[in-house]
């Protein structure tokens, strides 16, 4: 197999923030919301079809994502996780951070969300090492 | 605690096609599409936040809800799976089936599916049918 590369779209769109056992760990870079985006390092299109091992560690990482969103955003009180992938079929996992008032709120944030802020890259450093950590 | 019940919005939503272990199986009213949503009877909002044993058996019956989805609608390329309950609290996951062409193809059903077209009475009658299959 070729070596795994972050599809195009992804990588476009997105800060890579560090890499898991299984997946690469992206961040949008609208920065209205925490949007983690996990792109597992294997050449599957459907949750369903992930080989058993690979399932049980990405949902670990799925929740090592939603608790570095819930202690690096403090206000988040709803999460999103979701596997859509219309547009762009390597699997990968949305974890989104939500609250009342968000850019987005009570919508969903797929095809939403264009507030044309910014990540300052401290708090990009910041979270890279908080996901570092997450990941000993 | 009290018996469970399934949230009103959802219940006014969707029919109701079976019970699996873990999550009663229903089918939104919209037939433009096959939008199953899985609700555990428990008393739960995140994912993360499902006991062990309750996260497996929520994985198994969300790869049967997919399993479902392919056999009984073949045209079928894509499946949408979505924890995220911005207006419903109460955990609930969404697996749905997409196609290029479908009433909200590549976007995201949320919020956009409003077709008018229902489902036919024999139909809702196979699908729960088939569902009491996968469950045993």
């Amino acid at each position: 197999m070729a070596a795994f590369r972050i599809p195009p779209r992804l990588a476009a769109d997105c800060h890579r923030l560090g890499r898991l056992v299984l997946s690469d760990v992206l961040l949008h870079r609208d920065a209205a919301l925490p949007w983690l985006i996990l792109v597992p390092r294997v050449d599957v299109t459907e949750l369903c079809d992930l080989a058993a091992g690979d399932r049980s560690a990405l949902e670990a990482e799925i929740d090592r994502a939603c608790a570095l969103i819930r202690k690096a955003f403090p206000d988040t009180t709803k999460l999103n996780v979701a596997a859509i992938g219309n547009l762009v079929p390597q699997l990968h996992v949305h974890v989104i951070g939500r609250h009342p008032g968000d850019a987005c709120w009570p919508g969903v944030v797929w095809g939403k969300l264009d507030s044309g802020s910014t990540w300052p890259e401290d708090r990009l450093r910041e979270l890279a090492a908080m996901l570092a950590g997450a990941s000993q």
